[in-house]
């Protein structure tokens, strides 16, 4: 077998087969394809597109290209939970908890990452104490236990996909629903899922722009997974403003335990309520959505998702008071307002804009070696439809230097005030199932 | 300027300015673009195509990134002939003295490359003594003074086109119209032509078996000759036989005097007549085609074009004698003959099938490092539409080696007899002017 044949085949729309697929992956994982014949085959990809089939066996090609995790030891049904991004993404935090309270074992491998805020595990290291430093025994048998624990990223996951990525990054073939799709997918398979719940973002502060490419996308996804024998749903969700108000990780920690105790904001209540009754349908702890959803309802009002937060916390060696005194988080020294410039309603808060408004406060990573500072970010005071007064504060800044201007600027740009009166946009836009 | 932007560009269908072609060409020459972007673009390219201008800016780019034959001081207008590859094309041998003798100046840069036989030095090496070990200036000094001299390509010619033809040929991107085009048009502008004549084979021998590609690759060449100021008529031609009758190196520089004698194969004659008017017309030699064809058939009845082959011989150490004692050229110790199994008519001589047995004589190279055997080769007794007795010779096999039986067996294999009579293919099948 010959790469640059099958780059011809896969030009000229032909289907490539499962020995030729695995022939490409394979190679290009030991080094024996060289990057330019890779690339030249993910543009043809970019082109040509892939079958079902062949986005199938892509995908288990990568997860195959490196280590897989067992999560066999776990009793029941594994059900991870996947989204493609956004700002003020404070779903994780709230979920883990909130369907492992309803005995869906919630085994989370999660990471640090670059971006406008930390990753789940920078978020959960502004409690106190708590730490992601865990054998794969202790994980299991705390998972286990509570039903929720979480670990770093360890081993040798997909390492075709990550040298992929890298090189699709540099050529031009990032934007190819067969290759976002399964690399994605292959991550999730290979952390040990039995199922998979995907939240496709959609809108302005997404990858995914355009509804109707995150509906491909979404169902791209979702057809790799029931064809690899993973059950999978997907939701398309707005991303035209941040979820919820926090934007930070203090502060999301605190806006989760919010909404843990029924507390939080009405659209990230929403989103985990639906996620979440997946979550719990996929891992056969109810017979329909309603009925997940009903369960997890009651875990919230009796306070069981709460409790399984503080018992998950304490496990990794977290000081579980942070729920019931949120002044044991890390404090910001000031916190500064954004007062709005005129009267109106807001139209528009461009979530890239602010999420670039936290990462200059220090909440995020530009680089590998930035160091995060838990304790700044931004919490919205007004979202899209609210109506503004002249001087009325939009954002509070928790910040630890004393001079935002720079930050207030890419807020003032971000945020757009109409004088018409703007509809709330809608959260949950479809759902594939 | 980003290299991914580029290709995205192109990827999306835009069009490319003149300074982002010249960023690309400059940057891959350098290094400063690694193959893996090169080879990604080369697919958008192959799926996208370029727009005339584009086609342009890339072949002047590719002439620009390497060093460019300055022939200022020969007289007169530089017509370069090229044929996009054959078997047994003799048209070179013929068409340098032939077009010289009517005052064509031919300053002809030629190489020995890889194939069934040699290039046109290995071919004119077969004539004792001759030889191209010559300085630029005594090149100039004999095209001036006999109109035609032979020169081994030398310096660093379009090196981007080099570099890229190798990226393409391991990424299934030969097959692009743009690129081959404008790689055949810059390799041409770079030797310094003024004008180019173009000889685009198509049929079962040719590099471009179906006619309508051809015609495409003929048309795009002869755009971007004109665009960029070089004059360019192009030939479509049949190769679905080889031209003439031999194959081989001595073989060829005999049939090619017996052309200029006026006594070669009717369809090498015609193909002569067809390029040799264009060049004589496209030099200013002659006001029309028809004017063009007459000055030639004079040359060759007079003697002249044999006379000027005599002098251009001599002037390069070669023996002009052989023109009129072949027993000079190498000589090959078995005539072999291949005799006919059936009666009938010839349908079919797979040129490809033909080439490869004059190769397995020892007629070409297989790796740059090949000796090649001056002496050995195939004369083909029999054309497409002669009819055929069985024990009728249909090919002689001149061999330095008595055991042909390998060489026989692909004989048979490419040669068809039908029962049926056949018609003669036409040579001629279109010109763009």
């Amino acid at each position: 077998m010959r790469m640059v044949d099958l780059i011809e085949k896969k030009r000229d729309g032909q289907t490539l087969s499962k020995e030729e697929i695995t022939f490409i992956i394979d190679g290009y994982t030991k080094g024996d394809i060289p990057d330019y014949q890779m690339s030249a085959f993910t543009m043809a990809v970019f082109f040509r597109g892939m079958t079902d089939e062949e986005r199938a066996d892509f995908t288990l090609a990568m997860v195959d290209s490196g280590e897989k995790i067992d999560l066999s030891a776990i009793e029941g049904i594994k059900v991870d939970k996947h989204s493609t991004g956004g700002v003020g993404d404070t779903t994780t935090l709230v979920l883990a908890p909130l369907v492992a309270a309803v005995g869906v074992p919630v085994a989370k491998m999660s990471g640090r990452g670059l971006g406008h805020t930390g990753g789940t595990i920078d978020k959960l290291e502004a409690v106190p104490g708590f730490h992601v430093e865990i054998t794969n025994e202790e994980f299991i048998e705390l998972v286990n236990k509570n039903k929720v624990a979480v670990i770093g990223q360890s081993g040798n996951l997909t390492p075709a996909d990550k040298k992929l990525y890298s090189l699709r990054d540099v050529t031009a073939t990032v934007n190819s629903i067969p290759l976002i799709a399964s690399s994605i997918m292959s991550k999730k398979i290979a952390a040990g899922a039995d199922a998979i719940v995907l939240d496709v973002k959609t809108g302005a502060g997404a990858f995914m722009k355009d509804f109707e490419e995150a509906k491909d996308l979404a169902k791209a996804m979702v057809d790799i997974g029931n064809n690899v024998g993973r059950h999978t749903i997907a939701v398309i969700t707005d991303m035209s403003q941040p979820l919820g108000y926090a934007i930070g990780n203090a502060l999301e920690v605190q806006e989760a335990i919010d909404t843990l105790k029924g507390e939080g904001p009405k659209d990230l209540e929403e989103l985990c309520l639906t996620l979440g009754s997946q979550m719990v349908y996929l891992a056969k702890k109810a017979n329909s959505l309603e009925a997940a959803r009903e369960l997890l309802v009651e875990v919230i009002e009796n306070g069981k998702a709460l409790e399984t937060l503080k018992a998950f916390l304490s496990a990794q060696g977290g000081d579980a008071s942070v729920v019931d005194d949120y002044s044991k988080l890390p404090q910001a020294t000031y916190k500064i307002e954004l007062e709005a410039k005129e009267d109106g309603y807001v139209s528009e808060i461009i979530a890239d804009g602010v999420g670039t408004a936290a990462m200059l406060l220090g909440a995020g990573r530009a680089t590998k070696e930035s160091v995060i500072d838990l304790a700044v970010g931004l919490l919205l005071k007004k979202k899209i439809g609210d109506q503004v007064i002249k001087g009325e504060n939009l954002v509070t800044i928790y910040s630890n230097r004393e001079n935002v201007e720079e930050v207030k600027n890419k807020l003032y740009d971000s945020i757009r005030i109409s004088s018409e009166k703007v509809e709330s946009p809608t959260l949950i836009l479809e759902k594939i199932i």
